[in-house]
């Protein structure tokens, strides 16, 4: 029994049959999904000829160390943000051999979540070497269902770019 | 319904309780697990507390790049090893803020086997500061059921060795 549900295999299974079509590498960069977006990528056989590298950035020294984000767009705008989603995932691509990264940051919660940003909020980020594209989503239910859902999500948007 | 199972869910739980009484960190290097370790790391609420962060190196570039596993050494005796869990491990540590870092190697298949090497085999190693442990196992099932044994075996080993 897989970890993962039917419709993220099946996105899953897509992508990388259309990646390797492309002779695409995917890198994630991952915060709130803490892996989860490269687990479920990694879940399906073969998915080592498309699978380059994973960055799990929980934290904001993380986002800086590993991907480059800067310390003050990091203070400025805060974590959960579409700048420094987009920066998660221009620096995943930079500091990697994909051809694809994408990022997301949001507050699956409990705790975390103001008025301006609710738990449930994520910014993910899809970098391609032509460019770099945003979605803001806030999503309902429990940390699991938020997880879920932003992992299924960020499946369909890397799938929709390279369609 | 979370992703992982009540096993898992509970181990995490007591590795991160123990992981805040003696103020660590801990960073993951997952290979064939791609990520699931940190992201059940991360299913439970207040694990930024503790999860600094992960490295997923699925290609041996991967290692090398963000762990600093040597080439030669990859070359000599092969990603799945005691020397490079190790090495990966330790890398892992070094190129993060944990005081716990562990690592997974493995075969997760259904293909990548050999005699030497079959199907199952996962080494999987735990660097702290004062040392490095490794373990060796050959998990039976298929690529799901060795993931997830992979999975609870290093939640395992990292409760044990902070006891």
């Amino acid at each position: 029994m897989s970890l993962f549900t039917d419709e993220q295999l099946s996105l899953t299974t897509r992508l990388l049959a259309r990646c390797q079509q492309l002779g695409f590498k995917i890198a994630t960069a991952e915060s709130c999904t803490g892996g989860l977006i490269v687990g479920c990528l990694t879940a399906v056989p073969g998915s080592s000829a498309v699978v380059d590298r994973g960055f799990v950035t929980y934290t904001n020294e993380a986002k800086t160390d590993l991907l480059g984000v800067s310390k003050p767009l990091l203070d400025k705008v805060g974590a959960v943000s579409e700048a420094v989603a987009c920066a998660m995932a221009e620096g995943g691509l930079a500091n990697s051999n994909a051809d694809l990264c994408v990022s997301v940051t949001g507050i699956a919660g409990p705790g975390g979540g103001s008025d301006s940003k609710p738990v449930g909020l994520i910014h993910m980020s899809v970098a391609l070497k032509s460019g770099t594209q945003h979605a803001r989503h806030i999503f309902s239910g429990d940390r699991d269902a938020v997880r879920q859902q932003t992992l299924t999500e960020a499946l369909k948007m890397m799938l929709s770019l390279l369609n």
